[in-house]
């Protein structure tokens, strides 16, 4: 069992070679977080990792304006604060939902140096920051459970797959894909979908790109698929590998195929190499993406 | 009352100058037509325009291949036979549903000289056509009211409103920022996302856009809103013009917000001109928006 070179942390330092606690913040750029949660997951770091983890959650994550964590301002403050804070080792992004994509404008240009050193955890709508710092060359950007997912069936696993990733960089945390050598990167269907011809889409030429989606009607699916498959951009990918497609509503009349069908026939038509399944999705097997080739020791 | 140069027909011969019946040939790259429904149009053609319009239903329309009214194959075919056809004056695009970026792969290099020639009439997903198609320099691109819409509340009004359109180039059938004089073009809000970053995506430059949706949760509104107005060539728009967003699921938490406050915060953000409602939208009342400049003679 070997350890991954999981962030900057690791790569400045190496793996355990500081008594300093890990420091991990956490914000939420889209929907607010319960406080319960919070402390469900505060008391897991505690018993699992103590005197290894110093995870806070900002007050931010529970803040709310309608849809959202706080409104925009709020939600861009709590962001560019922890990114730039030089003790943060990881920014752990609290929760999905919808709201990311609001504060990238003006966000972005407010990250320091400081930012490029750290981690950045989370997947769904959290794709958004996951593109568009990628595309600026963070380079450890990392799809992978967030605190949120404490609260699914069998959801501590996931949260405890997160820890076990950013305190020891532990490979069996990560998705196949991501021992093959290759670049990878992760993203649901949809948020990818709604980076692409803008400022915020990643360059991912050369990469395998791993996708998944909740809760999209199968015509909705095949739709992004050929989307994201008729982009110039991503005709330069190395393959792609489907992740879970899950509460898939039923279709009128029935699409007919499979979400695997779906994703081969796009990859077949864009001249993509259609890679298989991939082991993400929105439960609690879903696995560790370090965006990127990832050095092994 | 004026008449507007609606299409090719016209713009070669002038209105009123030919004997011959306008020939409407309906094809459906999307969803299959009931024929019933095809029945009840041809009726109301053959009551309003006895003699003036040769309106045909393809029998591709009525064919069904899981989701769609064939598979990719037969609604290509069915679409390149028509817009290649000399003798026919309009594609009418029978409804919407899902499938018309399907084709466009393996179309639109079929397209010959005649195709260019044609008035191309539909909506929603039809969208994906229209716009590539405009995209490639068709000059008889239209947004508007197709046979399905005589099956809606008051619909037979929609029906109407596409002859009067096609056949005496009504100016009451048109939306009222054709009539501005501007460069206009009109897509349903998810089908033109789904071509930003594409070969497909037309250049909008100057063009006030009109912009309608149905059955889309607001957040996802949002979502696609801060898409198209965070892409370089939207930003150079001459302005946004919001259509009816019908049927929102209702959003947990409520999102807070009108669809026309998202509109204007989008276009704020972007900088482009938000220039209030648009007659547009999924229902009955669905005013015709030739692309392009119109000529009002």
């Amino acid at each position: 069992m070997g350890r991954v070179i999981a962030h900057g942390r690791f790569a400045n330092n190496g793996p355990f070679m500081t008594d300093k606690a890990l420091n991990i913040a956490v914000v939420a750029p889209a929907n607010r977080l319960d406080s319960r949660v919070a402390e469900r997951v505060l008391a897991l770091a505690e018993q699992l990792y103590p005197g290894r983890v110093a995870l806070s959650f900002r007050p931010q994550c529970h803040l709310s304006a309608g849809h959202f964590a706080g409104d925009d301002t709020a939600r861009t403050a709590a962001f560019v604060d922890v990114a730039n804070d030089p003790s943060v080792d990881v920014v752990w992004f609290a929760r999905g939902g919808y709201g990311s994509c609001r504060i990238l404008e003006a966000a972005l240009p407010r990250l320091g140096a400081f930012a490029r050193t750290k981690t950045y955890l989370g997947y769904s709508d959290m794709g958004s920051l996951l593109g568009a710092l990628y595309g600026r060359g963070f380079h450890h950007v990392v799809h992978g459970p967030m605190p949120a997912d404490v609260t699914r069936d069998g959801g501590e696993a996931a949260v405890r797959r997160a820890f076990a990733y950013l305190v020891d960089g532990a490979v069996e945390t990560l998705e196949p894909a991501v021992l093959s050598g290759a670049k990878v990167a992760a993203f649901n269907i949809k948020t990818l979908g709604e980076l692409i011809g803008t400022p915020y889409q990643p360059d991912l030429t050369g990469h395998v790109l791993l996708l998944e989606e909740v809760a999209e009607y199968m015509y909705s699916i095949d739709r992004m698929l050929f989307h994201i498959t008729s982009t110039p951009g991503m005709r330069k990918l190395a393959g792609i590998k489907l992740g879970r497609c899950s509460q898939i509503p039923s279709n009128d009349p029935d699409f007919g195929k499979t979400e695997a069908e779906v994703a081969e026939y796009w990859c077949g038509r864009a001249g993509i190499p259609y890679l298989g399944r991939a082991d993400i999705g929105h439960d609690a097997d879903n696995k560790v993406v370090p965006f990127g080739a990832r050095l092994i020791v």
